[in-house]
């Protein structure tokens, strides 16, 4: 375990992620060391920014060789990781819920989706994804039961603000929403709202921009 | 349409996408005006951060009964989308492909999902969501004669890799990128790398430093 204090910035968790993910890579490859221009190449980032990042979790390295890769997911997981396996719900097993669900479960991680909700009787009793669908009327029971800190929102976004309070009051630490409605919780639940509508809007902003400039 | 010459910053146009959905949702109410620290408040910012970001984009409010909603959306339009209807493409019609091509194509935007792919030959040929799905064969022959200009890549990440060439030769302008491979393109292609696993793994390190932090 670590003895890192305080909350490491956003940005670098979400760096530590993606090193951990091309490090695992490497891993199966059978290499066993790399440099940190090497990993920085492969996420089109400077090695100083990846330098930096290792060295605010107090990881060092050994310099001749690169970086143990081993050495370094386990330390990474360290950072990342509860010493269990946290367990996340899905509200809405639609296309989306049971896209991440796939996804999210077929990877080594130590974060696991396990518990799928809907108010659709044909999935209700269902194994959908290999993991159970349950009612979303039983949403508080089954969390605390089960032992479920994080919860995704993958649901139409009309219906979203009406499962802000059952997250509440059912112990729910992290919250990542999919839905086009922002949602707000209490100061100590950790909220992504995180919007496909947006990003998509943001890249064709971009294109736009860009033709533009070339048209003048 | 703007004059803006230069690239309104990236977090003011994810705004901007934002304001102009629930301005919509407001206008659906009946409501015609709307004050800046009613649509702060509706997403969970400050007025000012509203007025700054409305500023930027040189739209100017009546301030007596705040902003009036019709005229602020078509603003908005007018700064995001260009006059004529941005297309897109979706590679790997999976449940993420089709549940991004369903959830987008559902609102009320200048930019639609026109054309998928795949490999499956169980897909191939069908129309999916709506669209028809081609093989990702044809992706540079299809993309040009149908003027798509961004792609959104949905596939399993070991496959993402091996389309950055063809996106690349069919001229595609932005490409969204849903692998937890990080694509790299030359100057000119706008890419948006998102993983759905490093949201999910930033969410779960906050709610770990938060309980570790209660523990102390």
């Amino acid at each position: 375990m670590s003895n890192i204090q305080t909350p490491i910035p956003e940005k670098t968790i979400e760096r530590l992620s993606e090193y951990r993910r091309t490090l695992i890579a490497c891993s199966r490859r059978g290499i066993t060391h790399v440099f940190s221009h090497i990993l920085a190449g492969m996420h089109g980032i400077t090695a100083v920014q990846v330098r930096r990042d290792l060295m605010l979790i107090g990881f060092s390295s050994d310099t001749k060789k690169g970086y143990d890769v081993r050495v370094l997911i386990d330390f990474i997981d360290s950072i990342l990781y509860s010493e269990n396996t946290m367990k996340v719900a899905v509200i809405g097993m639609g296309h989306l819920g049971q896209a991440i669900t796939k996804y999210f479960n077929s990877k080594e991680l130590n974060i696991r989706i396990t518990a799928a909700f809907d108010i659709d009787e044909a999935k209700i009793g269902q194994t959908i994804m290999d993991i159970p669908c349950y009612d979303v009327k039983d949403f508080e029971e089954v969390v605390s039961n089960n032992d479920i800190s994080i919860v995704i929102i993958s649901l139409p976004s009309s219906l979203a603000a009406q499962y802000a309070v059952p997250i509440i009051n059912a112990g729910i630490k992290g919250v990542l929403n999919f839905t086009s409605v922002p949602l707000n919780f209490p100061q100590g639940i950790v909220v992504e709202n995180f919007d496909i509508t947006t990003i998509l809007e943001k890249v064709a902003y971009f294109v736009k921009a860009a033709e533009e400039n070339n048209n003048q």
